[in-house]
């Protein structure tokens, strides 16, 4: 029986993902690795297997074939374009082929052949003259899986074990969040987390608490009006459509691990307010993990890490966490 | 030889506060504690010691005698007023009292007869009436250390073992943060911070990291320009007075704690880049020590917990590492 691979974007070749993608299927049958394939080039892996003293064979394949390769060799998707090995040195060129991979893998994971998607990081500057216009990452997936339809609101997820988070608002400075937080948007968003945090995590009834915007949550309105306006009500929206959600609550005290694990997901209300939490407890390991696309998707909870790409240092920790709950959140699809 | 005491302000009568130094003092033997004396109302510390079913005197005494007291009574400069003991029933007929006994614990201690101070949690609402008109305790500390001259900016700070955050703007919403930090204030905050912590922590040259305002840090304009406009001249500017200051940092990948601790301190931009990271690794033991005031001052890191005042529940671990901090600090003083 040949399982249905995950799909892997390759990321930035300037940075550390393909070194983590390399050096973890190098160690697959002890890690006891699912099957996955690699979207990306393939003399580029070739050259930087090379670098890293990993001999072990690369492959162009489908992914339909990829569950037969892979005990034996790691099969390559290939993407074309002018990929050359460079560690630590973004090239515009690649930007086309790094643009592709992740094309490919979301089609060929929306249309079933692959079952997940993992990607590793981007560096978005050496891709904004190939056309990329997207703030991150998450964003770009969301455009390519609506097609040309309606775009899905994709929410960013970081977990580690049972400790989740989730902000609301991402990569928008601090000035702007009370602007951009709505009670709509808060509401959508505890929506898509008690959603999928039933559909792919198979949580019968999640517990969702919203963590106030200000600090204290406000302190009763004595410490700004938002988390009286906005979020109360957004709280109270969630609890009507019958979503087990508590808030807000002042986010100091939430994400105490004894404290955080009573919930399956915090919602924060900005990017620092998830990210300071789970970076806190878990810097080496934590996934995200987009909820709301028709896809799961997960991927390492870091950057390109130039300064360490070629080198074989660097942790693989977070890299082989995003596979794992990848590869859980879709096992009843392997 | 006998020791210079501590003064410990009892606090909100409804509160916790009174329990913890209570039962604190019944284990001054196991504990070690050093001598302290409480300034606060005697009937209702022997009326809630009895309570609790705590069996020792509580004797009315000057803060020269408490050293010579501290080993068989509990040493407490009375005031007057009319505090009931109610647990989790706030009064504001105890106002004054409260008030008071913070006026006068703060008087003892600028007179050098108490060596430092630790103030139990108090409750604002029911001090508001009696002419409390500031917005935390701390601002009320630093009014009164100005004895009516001009006063100091107090400079709040979250400390667990060597890991302490620094937050530069406290009580005020999200949405007034941007305006409220300017370059002044980070450098204020800067200098007040690496001073304490060398005259009060014994550290000759401290390292402080200075946290970015926006997601990672900015990005380099891309998320917000405060950060280049305001956080980074900041940082010049301490590192021109020869403060080993770095900064900005991405917020979230600051306070792992295996990072953290390559820094004597964080100053972080607002309260919850601050408190959610020491409260995620410290939720029971952090120490809120105000530095930038002539006096050594540590408080618990909790409030009044009104619904476990009088049941001899509630940990008492913040509260005595509030005293072991105090202690520490003025060692020299004893």
């Amino acid at each position: 029986m040949m399982s249905k691979p995950l799909a892997i974007s390759m990321g930035e070749p300037a940075g550390i993902g393909p070194d983590l993608i390399l050096s973890l299927y190098a160690r697959r049958v002890e890690l006891n690795l699912p099957v996955f394939c690699v979207f990306g080039h393939v003399e580029f892996l070739k050259a930087r297997a090379q670098r890293l003293g990993l001999s072990f064979d690369i492959v162009a394949t489908s992914a339909a074939e990829a569950g037969a390769v892979f005990a034996g060799a790691l099969p390559v998707m290939p993407v074309e374009g002018l990929v050359s090995d460079h560690p630590g040195k973004a090239s515009p060129l690649a930007a086309h082929a790094v643009i592709q991979s992740i094309a490919d893998a979301v089609e060929a994971t929306l249309a079933g052949t692959c079952r997940g998607l993992v990607t590793a990081p981007i560096n978005k500057a050496s891709l904004y003259h190939a056309g990329f216009k997207h703030p991150g990452h998450t964003e770009f997936l969301a455009e390519l899986c609506a097609g040309g339809g309606v775009q899905k609101l994709p929410v960013m997820m970081l977990a580690h074990g049972g400790l989740r988070a989730v902000p609301v608002t991402i990569h928008v400075p601090i000035k702007d969040v009370p602007r951009l937080l709505t009670k709509e948007l808060i509401v959508e968003t505890g929506r898509i987390v008690a959603h999928d945090l039933k559909q792919r995590f198979g949580i019968a009834n999640p517990r969702i608490a919203i963590a106030g915007l200000n600090p204290h949550a406000g302190e009763g309105g004595a410490i700004g009006r938002e988390d009286l306006e906005i979020v109360a009500p957004a709280v109270a929206e969630l609890q009507f459509e019958l979503i087990d959600a508590v808030g807000p609550l002042p986010a100091d005290t939430l994400f105490y691990p004894a404290h955080w694990a009573n919930y399956d997901a915090v919602l924060a209300m900005y990017h620092d307010q998830a990210l300071i939490p789970i970076k806190t407890v878990a810097f080496e390991d934590a996934v995200n993990v987009t909820l709301g696309l028709p896809i799961v998707r997960t991927s390492p909870d870091h950057g390109t890490a130039f300064d360490l790409a070629g080198t074989g240092k660097g942790s693989n920790k977070s890299f082989l966490a995003a596979i794992r709950m990848a590869d859980a959140m879709t096992a009843q699809a392997a």
